[in-house]
């Protein structure tokens, strides 16, 4: 059996999470059981959603348990299998870990799934055609309920989500508005990913001025807002929601490291009749396969094409992990691992 | 044509509102034209949405003209007819406004109904089989969606809105906890509307000791809440909520009268996938006749008989009003002018 090497989690931070709380370490894999899978993993997906389950407190997502190896998403190949449904050569998406080899049980419906990568590259299966995209399409279709003709908005633009969000939307006729940070993901935003206008909140002080700048990217103001961000940003998205507006909340990533981040005026949500709706996309199995089959064919037809941030190495993921914390990724946050 | 006394409103609050934003002025009744109908007032609803109603500043009710008769829901008696749908010794109710005379188009959809008071008191028709009744039917039904062996929780539990609450979620079967300021108000919610318990937000320092009140009071969490209050109330009340509860925004009253208070942890909303709605009953035309029909039955069978405040004359309006956003009634807040 192969060597193999896994980043656990050893402690939880109290604050900003740091490198201190990940450890490298040198395993064997253990030699397969009946209906087991031993798969190499090509790449890790490093998500916002792992530093919640860094804490110990009550989270959206179960705690992760110390001295284990870090849960996450991964593609790769299968090398050996004691399954009938997978073939050594066979590509394989699942959830194995911060680890470059993963025993998985195949038996497991919804462990692990064969993908092709035709006209879909491998990577993509973690990020636009993975759990990414389809949250983008829960929150899109199902939330904000967008039509054609209306305003829509996502914060952390050019991330995964964002990026998907950006194609899904477009395809149904909405003016698709961003908000990232900085010059160059604003630039990328509308240049490549399609957004019909991008607002770099780095380039406002406070709240008002950013509502001010959604004031004149959205003339006629915001009917379906998707929120990643939280904090100042959805201050100032707040007053400019229509009336009956939808924000389906997926994340508060500004909120993650440290302190929670009040919401400073929730009268807009009378003022304005608003629906606010908190969501995990592993809770709407039902919405996965229309959204696969959307994206995919998004991504064939060159629709949603998006960039990715690969770091190489799986010592690299703790480094790439909190850079994403920090958004300094453009898109998927990756970890390669072959 | 009797002689009239109204309430203008005259200036706007900068901060708190205050006696001085309103005047009391001596007018003739004009005479009839055709369609219209002259009603003698007997109550008129004093409610929080007033308060909004008095700034200039974008609202969920339009600004209140300066120097016009307030507006507000009234109840009383044709006294004088020139439509055929009225005849005098009509009880009525409709949007007659701050005065005891009031000339309503009778032929306009809407502006006033003809009422029955042999099982429902006149006055209840501006309360529990009114506006602030079918606001509790929407919340807990449309919104709330709530279903029998849940905890539903309203705050300004003892209100015009928190009475019918209650009512109409113990038809439902669902265990109802109410949040309301002071001893008296906590012993009549429990004694007289029906809460399975009452909590006394005023003997709480904080967001966290009233979360923790409310633990104790809904041991199986809360799966809808009403909120008529707003700041620490919601505060305390989004840690309690269950894994998708859904939350009716109301009202939010300890906000009204200045600054608007943040909502300290806006991250539960994701944490726990919670829907909070904002609404405004008039918006729901569709709601009224299911909602007033059960609201009736339950207080001809005496399963819905709430306290109410009333002030005596026209003049004392403005005083009353102030008391109720400083949560002095217990009730419904009315001014008799007969």
């Amino acid at each position: 059996m192969p060597l193999n090497h896994q980043i656990l989690l050893v402690s939880r931070p109290t604050a900003q999470a740091g490198v201190d709380n990940f450890q490298l370490v040198e395993t064997q894999t253990p030699a397969l059981q009946d209906g087991q899978v031993l798969v190499r993993n090509h790449y890790l997906s490093l998500d916002p959603y792992m530093r919640g389950r860094m804490n110990d407190s009550r989270s959206y997502a179960a705690a992760q348990p110390l001295n284990e190896v870090m849960g996450g998403g991964t593609a790769g190949e299968v090398v050996e299998s004691r399954c009938d449904r997978y073939r050594p050569g066979d590509l394989v998406v699942g959830m194995g870990g911060w680890q470059e080899y993963s025993v998985l049980d195949g038996t497991r419906p919804g462990v692990l799934r064969k993908v092709d990568t035709t006209h879909v590259p491998l990577s993509y299966y973690l990020g636009a055609v993975g759990m990414p995209g389809v949250t983008a399409w829960h929150g899109l279709v199902r939330i904000c309920e967008a039509q054609a003709g209306q305003t829509v908005v996502v914060s952390a633009a050019t991330g995964a989500v964002g990026s998907a969000f950006a194609a899904l939307s477009r395809a149904r006729g909405c003016r698709t508005v961003g908000i990232a940070g900085g010059p160059d993901k604003c630039s990328y935003a509308t240049g490549e990913l399609g957004f019909d206008a991008c607002i770099d909140y780095k380039a406002h002080a406070d709240a008002a001025s950013l509502s001010k700048a959604l004031k004149k990217a959205c003339p006629d103001g915001i009917d379906g807002y998707f929120e990643n961000v939280g904090g100042q940003v959805l201050d100032a998205v707040l007053p400019r929601m229509n009336v009956f507006g939808k924000i389906a909340v997926c994340g508060m990533i500004s909120g993650y490291d440290g302190a929670p981040i009040p919401m400073a005026n929730p009268q807009w949500i009378l003022i304005s009749r608003l629906k606010l709706q908190g969501f995990i996309v592993g809770e709407h199995m039902q919405d996965w396969p229309p959204a696969l089959q959307e994206l995919a064919a998004l991504v064939k037809d060159g629709k949603l094409r998006p960039r990715e941030t690969v770091s190489q190495g799986l010592a690299s993921a703790p480094e790439a992990f909190l850079g994403l914390l920090r958004g300094r990724n453009v898109g998927k946050q990756l970890v390669r691992m072959v």
